[in-house]
């Protein structure tokens, strides 16, 4: 009898096998599902179901692919019409070896949204376990803001009687089993506990504090996510199931005439995902900068699902890897190729490179001081902006730069800034496409600029 | 912030890595490092507290190797002279990452056992986790009959308060972590659940319902253990430091006329690994009959550390590097070799093969009613003899049967059962060792007995 | 620059990667194509070309699959209208980084039949290397039997020219690379040397050591092999291509209920892959026993592709998996499950198990000399019966025996032998399906036999 | 009967497991021995035999550790006096399975020199593989400097002996096995030809083309190499025996804090090894810059074996144990830690960061053009000096620069070059420790520069 988390970094989502007796069920698969595949095979066991929370909006589902290659059958809430599967209701029951599990349903972060409760008779009555979905977070509990403003007091009224009259009651001592981790767009401040309980939640989890339903909502409805371009494709795959690939594509290496001539033919988008520092000293010309880590949560802002995608990294295919199964998760399967030898290749070439100027955090006050001309951007978000930024920023957030039209001079200085110079590299690169010329990076971000002691406002 | 849980077959013994912010601590490491050391690695953490929760006595336990090559310090009970490490009072306190944990004596299970708490002081001040080491397990508590039947009562005692007067206290939410899952020698019920809550335990754990001390102390005194022989070695490596291979040792293939030169010679022990109806049909006369996943549990019955042990396994190297961390984990590192080809390399080499007879429980049933003259051997341990067994069968239980004499011709027939016929063979193997002629294992055994609906007494 | 030979166990086929300056071409892959995947993204390599050097009969061939994920075309002979990929003729010239590869057309085994020499322009004119594909093996030559007897001649004539006139004139000092090594179908007589030189094989191959062309068309008529029925398949699906999984499938765990109903109901062919002492002692009835790496060679005999597969193995997915892997390379795709728990769980279930006698050579010599009334069955193929059989003994090859009505009484003691056990052990599964009762399988073999000193002729 | 070459990277260094019949012998096993373990394990063989071709002066060999986990012996030539293993003499014979193994010595690029000559008696008398050692390569013959110029003469006439009158008479269709591929300092002009014959080699490699002895001899004395700080140490190890770790250290990762407490304190040296445009724009004021792959040819010019070594690598752990693994080979045990969150986390901590200014060659084209008053230097060897340079260039070898004083301003402006950009990045950042300020390092080098079109004399 065995709960075992599939993490899914960048999207921080958790995934769950559950396992007794020989038996499995598997809880919000991800597109990979290979992970899944090798431990039923390694540890023997049959899958019996296949567990959806709700319609996920930030990743594709990997029940289909699952579910065919088992044979396990696939189950979510019945308050949508999902194009396969099997809807439950509340307490419809399920056995997988010794335990008993039972589906809640507990709208909230959307109106289909399911829980699951997991017993073991033969030991107790009591609830153990609970699978909570998007609902609660360790710290955090889920946005419910996906539907638009209109839907924000139905959902989280709904989403207050759910848990504090379905999920809290199952008791203190049940193991909590959420979707997500610290740093999902699905939750503002879920924390990195990754193991916890109702009781612990209860009494310590800032969302749950609210004296009234009525404080509760209230909370809910001021909180601030973003809402990422993708998110429309990924609601309509999981909705109505998606046929790509059944696994990662293997992109080949290209040269950079290969590169230079896809490039040129404007067929393709570029994404360099090595950090900051190493992009701004030499790029291509027209390329993203993404940093690999970021690329789940970014890729999405940036990458429509028709584009050809390019990849640039540090030479070695482990980065490759990881930045194609970032993107599969993400639906995102048509990756023409990497540039083979990395940017050294490129320049040996004797391709033009592109460069990015960094400021310190020393340099910056400096020019400020001086007076000099500058636009300063804040690219973080609306939160961060509030909690404190640098005097005389304006504020825009990344994944909003793409789609705003700037009323500035090519020629003018910008200085960009995030927290610690990831997201506001990203900012720079998008700012070069859009044919500014004096984009500066600031080296470090918030973070330096705070820890140098300069002034916050 | 993360717990990992290190099961370890065999011996159902449960180490752990907790991780936060960079930092990592291993509580009661297993021998075979390797599975901490690659954590560490691929997930770039600093290794700073090794924590013994108390002195093991059935597995060799890793502290040393694992302290020696990362620089991270030892912690265990200051109830005993430990050679080595450091020990721990009350409520000593240290911080890995975002984690404080506490240590907490509990004594019971031996005098200096530890238990560990942990809270997240960012969070709550609450206590989220609690490792229990043999103090209480999923669905148990740990054996105290160690130190002898003098000491049983004072040990419950302990125990008694340990648990409902420092453990069960922390709450009903915090997640319980014990050193041993289902299986284990160190407690005789220990559920398969291996996610719990105190709260749970509190409830549901049969070993924590008594309603007063005394009644708890009558209890755990009535309790029946084994104690193998090689526990004995484990207490003084594990008090002393033990300083053998660093690595598990690579045995070499071995062609039938070089086992054959050596075990005529006397100078090694052969243990044959297979399933019980495999060995049955052909092995090497004067083997020992282990399956594999029983070698943790019953190869310290019959193998002495100073034994050169020679393996016999089924071609392939799978099961081979199994048998040798299961030793290595009991401390045998003096591992000969192993029958290169299989058993079937054996008898191409015209060597003799020995068998040994089975009995459906269709025969054993015909020859009790027809009145054979049969010797019926019941090697179960205390506690299944007592549920249930064969009318007119003898119990010795298979851990005592090479030190015990038989008081029985050399010719009588035997047939020798257990719950499915694997510690039967190894006990019908004993018995052909000792000369025994007419040896039958029960195939299946009670188990098939039972279902065949015959009578158990 | 570099050559990788990728070794497919059983049907001892050698598929080859060649890389140079980051391209890469594979000759003959398999149809499991993970291996050269993970190879080129490991190494950075882009896959330019797929060569055949011919139509195989004995395995599916991996061409299209491996060509559709990385674009590679494919090339094989002209003179068979392959519905898929392009025709290459004499000298037809190809680079991969610094390698010329020159396609040579070298009918014998196979009208179509071509071969590849490489040399390095940047070095020399010399050819360095050749792959033969079944022209010419370490030690002997391709069959030419696959078109019938009235083709013999006609190909072997052209297999000289081949050979002689365009393969040994290439040059002494170039290294071979044959599509086979010991133990495949394709050869009778390849020795297990796995590097060799055309110079080395000219004087030492006894396949062409004739002294007329006549001589060697001659030897090659006499040479006798088998035809496995499910060859006719392989040169369908290897003409047309074939479009089964692209990955081989995982079959689930079955309990031993599940299995004895789609058994009973006669929709499933049951292979128990364990070693024949382990299969006599204890098996499902009806199982065939084919031994885990014997499937490859025997599966194709008995295994048609229609059939639903079960498969009985020890305990472990390390076996499970390498059994599926097997019967996945010849095309065999509609795998049911295994018996989880192996044959233990069978008879746990309180399912009858069947067993079959085994005989030492000293009990068959008994049985010989008392003159019982015994037909002895010598189940080896026709070369290795010419060199020497038991006296008495009846010859039909394993292959052949599902297929041949005996002419013998139900209840009549059948002995079975081959070489050491194995191959009997199948025959003797197939006469107990055909419901001989009393089937003995001779331990050991022919090899014991003849080690005991008893006499052959 | 199989060869598997073991390569490794950056000393481009083979050595081979030999196998047959289940016995196997290495030659010339490198210090990390895990590969030959595993490869013994998994095809079940027992090694009898460790062959050593020579003293190596390039690297660690793993005998000994090899030797002490298998029991099998070592053997080399018998004209050095090794602290450990046994000598060898001409045709000594040695057997593994149906290999025939025959010891020849080869004087010349060393005294003791061995190589092994293998035939398969059962097949024939001819020899079929060659093990060369340093003797000859593919494309080269091995260097005869190693003992100074004094010893020239009569190591290439031992060479000149050996080569035409011991290994090339063996046979045209001899498949030839050296102990170094292309890229090692052992030989200048390896090619990368990783499978060749002697017949190849006799007429197309250019080291064995000159048609007298005296020629050869001449041709040998003139070659020029170089002799690296570290080979002494490597001398000394592999005469005496080495007694370093079993295994390769697990560094700990660092906070920035600890790495300037060590740096300030003087206990350790800095090797960063990211490439050298990102070093250029951020690293660790008086760090070395060594690219990943350089390591193995550079890190033995740089580091001292008493150094402590604290290393800076991109993010990630596969980049690190590669790091760890070359310098291992090369006997440096004592890595200290390394850079935890890369070179980022330094600067997020608000440490200094130095960069280097890097020049395009049109920028270096222009300074030129315009007279500034540059020194440029050229830190190629003196094969690459001789090809042609940058007009006014100053030549200093990479690996002299450390010990030569340069007769320079510390504020003079010094353009640093190479071919690629990689060791004059090296070279950059040992001018910087220098104090000298402003350097520049030439992006792309000599092969840019040649690219664009611009000058070389």
């Amino acid at each position: 009898m065995k709960v075992k988390c599939i993490r899914s970094k960048g999207i921080a989502h958790n995934s769950y096998i559950i396992e007794s007796g020989g038996e499995a069920a598997v809880i919000d698969p991800r597109r990979d599902f290979g992970v899944y595949l090798d431990h039923l095979i390694i540890n023997e066991l049959k899958l019996k179901y296949i567990f959806e929370t709700h319609r996920n909006e930030d990743y594709v589902i990997g029940s289909q692919s699952l579910s065919k290659l088992t044979g396990a059958g696939i189950y979510h809430g019945s308050k949508l019409n999902f194009e396969y599967g099997n809807g439950v209701s509340d307490n419809d029951e399920f056995y997988v070896g010794d335990f008993k599990i039972n589906a809640l349903e507990t709208p909230g972060h959307t109106d289909e949204s399911v829980s699951y409760k997991v017993s073991i008779p033969s030991l107790s009555d009591e609830v153990i376990m609970a699978f909570t979905g998007d609902l609660i977070f360790a710290g955090d509990t889920g946005r419910i803001d996906l539907y638009g403003d209109q839907h924000k007091y139905r959902l989280s009224s709904m989403m207050y009687d759910s848990i504090f009259n379905k999920i809290l009651p199952l008791g203190d001592s049940v193991i909590m089993y959420p979707a997500h981790g610290a740093g999902s767009v699905c939750g503002g401040n879920i924390n990195s506990m990754e193991h916890t309980t109702l009781g612990f939640e209860k009494r310590n989890n800032p969302s749950l504090q609210a004296s009234t339903k009525n404080e509760f909502i209230q909370m809910k409805i001021e909180e601030k996510h973003r809402y990422a371009p993708y998110f429309k494709q990924m609601e309509i795959y999981n909705l109505c199931g998606f046929h790509g690939y059944e696994h990662p594509p293997s992109p080949p290496p290209l040269s950079p005439a290969e590169i230079k001539k896809s490039f040129m033919n404007g067929s393709c988008v570029l994404i360099d995902t090595r950090a900051p520092a190493d992009f701004s000293t030499a790029h291509i010309k027209g390329s993203y900068n993404i940093w690999l880590d970021g690329l789940p949560s970014f890729g999405g802002w940036i990458i429509s699902h028709n584009d050809n995608v390019i990849i640039v990294t540090y030479d070695g295919y482990h980065c490759l890897n990881k930045a194609v199964k970032y993107l599969f998760r993400l639906g995102y399967d048509k990756i023409e190729g990497y540039l083979k030898g990395g940017i050294e290749s490129w320049y040996l070439d004797d391709l033009p490179v592109e460069s990015i100027s960094v400021l310190t955090v020393d340099d910056l006050k400096n020019k400020i001081e001086s007076n000099e001309d500058l636009e300063i951007l804040d690219v973080r978000d609306d939160n961060e902006w509030e909690l404190g930024h640098i005097r005389g920023a304006r504020h825009i957030y990344v994944g909003d730069l793409e789609s705003t039209e700037l009323d500035l001079p090519h020629n003018k200085t910008i200085v960009v800034y995030c927290s610690t110079g990831k997201r506001s590299s990203l900012a720079a690169s998008i700012l070069k496409r859009k044919k500014y010329q004096n984009v500066y990076n600031l080296m470090g971000g918030i973070t330096v600029w705070y820890k140098a002691g300069y002034e916050l406002i």
